[in-house]
């Protein structure tokens, strides 16, 4: 992923792009905005992502893709989206003549990920895709596989990599601020309502550890920068509880580092959670809440005594701050900090979870 | 345990006592406190446990076991302990012939725990033994056998059980007062330092699991009132770390409750933590510090609102508590809230966190 072909730099890109991108040199601003179209209008894109265009530097959405006419006809309106611009799932391979799309953000339940990226790789599109990347490792290979054919970018939306505290938190955990890391606990759960396809295994490919738990999962592996080796999980699920027919509701794992840093971490669908915690040789970085749309809370423990850590307001939240580093990555012809190999490296250890869970013993996790 | 002999009563109370006992009714104050010798005059013993005999309604310090002459003379001023009441380790067994020590107080290195447990008890006096109880099941048996045998009482350090907040914090867990409990996280640690018989393992038993471990594995079985039924354990330990050449560093583990509550634990010889969380439907109860010897700090979030809880100042702090606790059990002919039979309990599970350690595989625990 260190070198760039010229094609990987402009693939995706429609025509005005490639004079604009022409004139584009590394670092400098582009010509003009990169152009999303958004699959799949539920809340996550509608309340959290489409808002967040109105922040960004290098973004815009151009299009939408949705199954329900009157989604399309609302939200049309709402952002000033062209008829010419909304597109049924039926109708959605035709993104590929529509020069003002650039990027692809799927946004779809975890068993269409895999689908629509692949085949907006296909109608030369670059991805974004929302995180689980998929719901097998399979997946995930045959995601990267139809990118890498189709010279188009991938990037996962792991949104809190562009969250100013999170980054601090990385910063600070692997600089060994509070000594070397020793341990970290992360958990994230909340009360999964009854009724939707999060908890329906043919759409969502699992229960919470495909949704919420994939937080701690992450974040221990940004916080060290390494990939656990092994994993112990156990898992709790009351069958007789209506909403966890098919999906698990919680699991409990700790994953080993090469380091010999263990995280414990936690999944829930039936009760709130959302921190982590690094405690090193001399102290502690403790982040509660952690992963929030907003209001992350950071404290440090060190040398006995607790600080809280504020940061001033960002400039541009986590939100827009993702979706222009794509636009960057695409302008500049670099790779996403967070690519489809980040999803991939998460899916492995879910597999390895759901497996240790099942076997009831330590499992090794391949890289 | 419910029904009581009159000689289990009686067992190991001095002359003085016996007659003082018979005018004794159950609730009713005793004619004398409880006497006391504690075994190992080490910092817990002499900074923690007998400064603490000062606040004891039921209870006093009369006799010192120590193989340090220099101890026995500098404690025994300090507390006007005669020489008649001042032992060494090849005096112990003359405990015996002294009427006023009625309960002997173990605080030696782990594994002399048994040892001076069972002399205690074949001296026909009541044992109050520091945790962990033993290093083995075998070793918690045989003194939970010599005490009935003998017809006296057995008790555990289990402090935090005379302590408000965690008393507090039980009653809240086990009520439901955040909904029924999901999850609880326990953590437990701190950097040893080196060159203390802690890290020798023919004098500890084993690393941090058998000393500051205990404590979140304790509070997971308090805060459920469960036995777990199985475990799985991830040890990390350094072995280039010369504090660490006989004994274990780290060990998380997962502790599976028959209700389906999982506990999430730390233990650590070279990071700090002390603090616990259930997590229930509805919210959580936190406690940081959970258990250390004063300064306890708990905080409630419950439907969406984190609250500091704060409880008015103890007429008698966790020390005496536990030490007026086994007079009065002594006095009213009732068994401790921690005796012997929590210990074993602990035990129990420590074994199986070991062997699923060493295993890597989830290992049941018998009842």
């Amino acid at each position: 992923m260190a070198t760039t072909s010229r094609r990987e730099i402009l693939g995706g890109l429609g025509a005005g792009m490639v004079l604009a991108g022409m004139a584009t040199r590394a670092g400098a601003a582009p010509a003009r905005k990169i152009g999303y179209a958004i699959v799949g209008l539920g809340s996550y894109a509608t309340r959290q992502i489409m808002p967040n265009f109105a922040g960004c530097e290098h973004a815009r959405l151009v299009a939408l893709v949705s199954g329900t006419p009157a989604k399309l006809d609302q939200y049309g309106a709402q952002y000033g989206i062209a008829a010419t611009h909304r597109y049924s799932y039926a109708d959605f391979d035709r993104i590929r003549d529509n020069p003002d799309i650039d990027v692809v953000y799927v946004v779809l339940p975890n068993s269409m990920h895999a689908e629509y990226s692949i085949r907006a790789a296909q109608a030369g599109k670059h991805v974004m895709c929302e995180k689980p990347m998929a719901v097998s490792v399979a997946e995930c290979e045959a995601m990267i596989a139809a990118c890498r054919k189709a010279g188009t970018k991938l990037m996962i939306g792991y949104r809190s990599r562009f969250e100013p505290y999170n980054r601090l938190a990385i910063e600070l955990a692997r600089g060994g601020h509070v000594g070397p890391t020793r341990l970290i606990t992360a958990e994230h759960g909340f009360p999964a309502r009854p009724d939707q396809w999060r908890l329906d295994r043919p759409l969502s490919g699992g229960g919470s550890m495909m949704d919420i738990g994939i937080y701690s999962l992450n974040a221990a592996r940004y916080l060290t920068g390494e990939e656990p080796v092994s994993v112990s999980a156990v898992e709790t699920t009351d069958k007789a509880d209506p909403r966890f027919k098919t999906v698990e509701d919680r699991i409990s794992f700790l994953l080993r580092f090469p380091s010999g840093i263990v995280a414990n971490c936690i999944s829930s669908y039936s009760s709130s959670h959302n921190g982590y915690r690094v405690i090193g040789t001399q102290g502690w970085i403790d982040m509660e809440p952690a992963t929030p749309y907003q209001g992350q809370s950071m404290s440090i423990r060190k040398d006995g005594v607790t600080t809280p850590r504020t940061l001033p307001p960002a400039a541009k939240n986590q939100f827009a701050g993702q979706l222009d580093h794509m636009a960057e990555c695409i302008v500049n012809g670099t790779t996403p900090i967070v690519p489809g190999e980040e999803g991939l490296a998460d899916m492995r250890v879910i597999e390895a979870i759901y497996r240790s869970a099942a076997e009831r013993r330590e499992v090794a996790i391949r890289a």
